[in-house]
């Protein structure tokens, strides 16, 4: 990065903290398309970053999640607190997008400094969408905002993603699913902090948080090697009418409290650092492998273990062994 | 590894490669546990591999998975083929497992050489299931199996990592799901190579299918600076009756063209190289790192990005810095 393109992160980071909306879209952008630019105004706004409470929600479609966005902003708004939404948008070209429902509504903020919307594509590569995220949120909590809202649809591995940049992970679920629904959202209930049955003035809403509270009790004696398993945590469950803003006071007392709790957070916290910087360790070392070898070398190694004349291992072993000092040898 | 351990590793692959029973399971269990005597003999056995068609097999709870898995298995033991099942079980503490049905069915097959029929738990590490799948087709490709069907239930990121280490990946859906379900539905379907409408037997299943072929038509004329993303592969949809074989055939002659169209495949085996050697290699250097600093400065820099003190970007070039010439540096 020359000394100019530096100057001009500097310039944007700065402009972005202070609040100018055009700097921070244009900063947004570059952070999606992973730009040097991004990288260095990053470094720059990240010690100023960590006040925010950064709120991944979740959930499938139809359940009620850009309601209860617009009932959470409208209520935070209400306490004097400032609101950032990062909606990330599973959208493919197979599935054409536009499942996250109607961003025009968000256009009722256009005017308020204290809301900030922006949707961002999820470019279905894995593991980039939680640096991604994680990235958006970092800028966003350095230009001031007190909340982020990390939205996403609840579409297999994005969710988990996204939770992995959040500090506290809210599930929505819309009342009376079946049992077959609830089974195949098990793997998405354990990234909850939060559940949420939303559309609580139907029939069967209660009925169903009592199910999930069933199903959300921690199994006892099950030996696991791993300690980090062996306690699971256990996501309260709460109903809500986002539509009427019946439960959103709730909620966000249940927010805040869990805000407050320092020890979840802390290492919430240290998580989502640990992920942010392997993945891009990972990317480093990608970019020397491509740079020194112009992809060549590191290509025909994976060629030759599809091929099985390699196995993963020596392969592995030879690309490590590719880098040198920071550098790249000569294959 | 000492020279004992290295025996007794060859010892294994080989046993395992000859067929004995007990050989095998024991390696899949060291290859579920990540041991050094599995990364010995996969080295061994992984020449020998690349004869099978490695086929994932996904879907919700409830779409009769177990059961096509048993016709998969009966049709091609009637051709001669030989058929071996990793079923990746996500359980968890919380969810309880069992969700992949009875396995006492399975028992069906004891005595029966060209079958094999091993559950893996899935440990819920991001990443993981990816290469240990892989690991595991490795082994029972390198065993002689002419196909080896990688099963596991849809709960979120675990399908996504079973598909890639498949040569080809099959979906299953249930007739008469609910648009909402559809749409929950959108990642998973991005992953499939065959969508199987199975219980073709209720109303319903015809008319899910053709709106599922609608649902699958690639969008056209959408920019996208990725090329991988430019051409999606279209799925093609096929109904079953798994409980009476109605389509099974079908679905084999399906299974075997994609198999024998070579470019898919190739696509596909490299793409899979790539991401379990780029697996190793990161688990390598974490690792290594580990090992140089005893876990503390490694984990005294994650923390101190957690604590906003030090930007990612720092954090990453440091971790690099401390791997010297393929070793640690002091820090």
């Amino acid at each position: 990065m020359t000394a100019d393109a530096a100057d001009r992160a500097t310039a944007l980071a700065d402009a972005a903290r202070a609040g100018d909306r055009r700097s921070l879209a244009r900063l947004l952008t570059a952070v999606e398309n992973h730009t040097p630019l991004a990288e260095a105004a990053l470094r720059r706004l990240y010690p100023e970053a960590g006040s925010a409470h950064l709120v991944g929600i979740t959930g499938p479609p139809g359940a009620g999640k850009s309601t209860l966005v617009a009932a959470l902003i409208a209520r935070l708004r209400e306490d004097g607190r400032s609101v950032a939404v990062v909606a990330v948008d599973p959208s493919s070209p197979i599935t054409g997008g536009a499942l996250l429902g109607d961003r025009v509504r968000m256009q009722a903020y256009a005017s308020d400094d204290g809301v900030f919307i922006r949707s961002m594509a999820s470019r279905g590569h894995a593991g980039g969408l939680s640096s991604t995220s994680a990235a958006a949120a970092a800028v966003l909590d350095a230009a001031g905002f007190d909340v982020v809202l990390l939205e996403t649809v609840g579409t297999g591995q994005s969710e988990v993603e996204v939770a992995a940049a959040a500090d506290t992970t809210v599930v929505l679920e819309a009342p009376e699913m079946g049992d077959e629904v609830q089974a195949i959202k098990a793997g998405l209930l354990e990234v909850a902090d939060i559940v949420v049955v939303n559309k609580g003035d139907r029939p069967g809403a209660q009925r169903t948080a009592a199910q999930l509270r069933a199903m959300l009790v921690p199994s006892v004696g099950r030996g696991d090697a791993d300690p980090s398993r062996r306690a699971p945590k256990r996501p309260e469950v709460i109903v809500t009418t986002a539509i009427s803003g019946e439960g959103i006071p709730e909620l966000i007392a249940l927010l805040d409290r869990r805000r407050a709790d320092g020890s979840s957070a802390e290492a919430a916290r240290v998580a989502r650092a640990t992920a942010q910087v392997d993945g891009i360790v990972a990317q480093r070392i990608r970019d020397r492998l491509a740079e020194g070898t112009g992809g060549g070398a590191t290509g025909a190694v994976y060629e030759a273990v599809a091929r099985h004349e390699l196995d993963p291992y020596e392969a592995a072993d030879r690309l490590l062994a590719l880098l040198g000092d920071g550098g790249v040898r000569e294959a």
